[in-house]
């Protein structure tokens, strides 16, 4: 397994070095290959992803990728240049996003109940495309927009990956969110695409609700939900939902797929490299973990992603809430659990 | 005081009626002229919003809706035909939408702490505007595009107006909610009106956050926020957030204001229509008596918004939560302990 590693800023190295010892104790065959990229490199060199590196990643089976960002960097360069930039030039289509409250794990929620949804967001459309302008900048006449490009291609692949996944599930549960009522022409080329493809999952049933009244069912209801499809925007605040209410960012891990295999898919925890702890030792690293369990599963592991997943299970209902997190601790202690 | 009131379908006409009950306590001068518009009118006619009865709406100094809406209306006709109508036909351009805690409300969350916080949400412009299309529908090449339309004018506006009540509070801090760091257009016209309008109100505080983790920070700490102002789509979705967390949008008030003045302005619950339980009396009226609560302040008589809001207020933390509500008791306890 050739693996792109991609440390970033922060706490992204420290989280990541225990994923790799994570993975490295269930995948003795893993050859990981660094890539500095991130704040730090644009801070001494100005780039962001250059092309050779791009081409680099490419070799790869998959990337692990910790966090990037600093205060020093300005809003948007890293999102656009770096993030956003390997989502859609490595066609990554599919980000999923697990929410699961684990037994041992605070919900912030007073009756949280059962909560295991699977978060489908389309990753290459949308709002997210980048096009959009400004028209007489900085005048009382100025106009900003910002569009949405929806396609069937793009919808119908992610809709179908959801159904896929649905089906896999016991529950075989499926909801669209999106907010058809007032988005009507996306709106209408999402729910028509659902039912369409509906057709061929008879056993997964198929539910729709708003934007609006879903973030608010995933605080009062959340357990309802099964396999989620949304769109890219919708996507980034209803998995920042599900991720609170399931413990916070901190526990959440995500996979930014290319389904087609043509390109590397790439796997990292949903938080950011919070400089305030870094260089401490006591970021948790079980979203990097997490993360590791989804690569493996992309890659045809499942084995190896259910003894990871376990031993995560596991520790979490094990710890102490009041001992402070070590996270070479953990990693070793994930790394035993899972070996 | 020239009211129009539409009372629309399901529980709306039940909790109108003690709105109005309450308003009457309070401002015995008003002269309420229902519009028979929603839901039933649309099967009946087939008409949604008649220009001449738009042309009458317009002769008054405000709007009371109940909610609109039934289960054979198909999703988007009387939310574009109606309700968006309104808001664009009578520049409704702040959407206001108060998130308040009371006593003897439950929260979904563990440890809600204190919550009071007054989102204002951009109402004409953003995605809402109806611009996109629809390109080789039902092909395999279809596309779909949803323009968000911002202009310096719209923004300025509501950023201003968000400031006017942030000064006003005791805590006098406001949030900017957007994704600046992804919809880079809109997101600098937001960023750029906010830092100007701040110079003429250097009394407020200001913070800044993405949508996304706004929406958790609502669930985690929603006692750091005091105003909010946003964009239409993500006020949208937050607004219903903040609702959820402050005991459900059964308990939302809103106001959909032209600050201006120069169109009535309109107030409503924020829920809907909620067939299943309409022709019952047991629909809690609450969300309307502080809708009527905004109105008044909003017309000028900040006074009696008080009193009615302080009814609301006495009446929540003395109800037995065990026991089943009845519209219309609500509505007396409210007017007696408001007149
Ligand atoms: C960093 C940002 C571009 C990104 C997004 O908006 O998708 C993040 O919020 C996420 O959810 O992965
Ligand atoms: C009914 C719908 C058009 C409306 C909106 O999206 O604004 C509603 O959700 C609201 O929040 O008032």
């Amino acid at each position: 397994m050739r693996l792109a590693v991609v440390p970033g800023d922060g706490i992204g190295p420290e989280v990541v070095a225990e994923g790799l010892k994570v993975l490295r104790a269930v995948a003795p065959d893993v050859e990981a290959t660094p890539y500095d990229l991130g704040a730090a490199r644009w801070h001494r060199t100005g780039e962001l992803l250059p092309d050779s590196v791009l081409d680099e990643l490419r070799q790869h089976d998959a990337i692990l990728l910790g966090a990037v960002g600093d205060p020093g960097v300005p809003s948007g360069i890293l999102e656009r240049g770096l993030l956003l930039k390997l989502r859609f030039e490595l066609d990554h289509h599919v980000n999923l996003r697990p929410a699961k409250l684990y037994d041992g794990v605070r919900s912030p929620l007073a009756r949280p109940g059962e909560i295991d949804m699977l978060c489908v967001r389309e990753g290459t459309e949308g709002p997210y495309v980048g096009n959009g302008g400004v028209l007489r900048r900085d005048t009382p006449h100025e106009i900003a927009t910002e569009v949405s490009l929806n396609t069937a291609f793009g919808v119908e692949r992610v809709v179908r990956y959801a159904f896929e996944r649905a089906v896999a599930r016991p529950r075989k549960h499926l909801t669209l969110i999106h907010k058809t009522n007032v988005l009507t022409h996306a709106g209408s080329l999402w729910s028509r695409t659902v039912e369409e493809v509906s057709a061929e999952f008879p056993e997964v049933t198929v539910a729709y609700q708003h934007v609006d009244a879903a973030t608010m069912f995933f605080i009062t209801d959340p357990s309802r939900y099964d396999v989620i499809v949304t769109d890219n925007l919708f996507g980034d605040i209803i998995t920042d939902v599900a991720a609170a209410v399931t413990g916070g960012i901190g526990m959440a891990a995500s996979g930014n797929l290319d389904v087609s295999g043509t390109n590397p898919s790439m796997f990292e925890p949903v938080h950011g490299s919070a400089p305030d702890i870094a260089g401490q030792g006591i970021a948790d690293p079980t979203a990097t973990v997490l993360s590791v369990g989804l690569l493996l599963d992309h890659l045809g592991r499942p084995e190896l992603a259910k003894k990871v997943n376990a031993a995560v299970a596991f520790d979490l209902s094990t710890r102490d809430p009041k001992a402070t997190i070590r996270t070479s601790e953990i990693g070793d202690r994930l790394a035993a659990l899972s070996g």
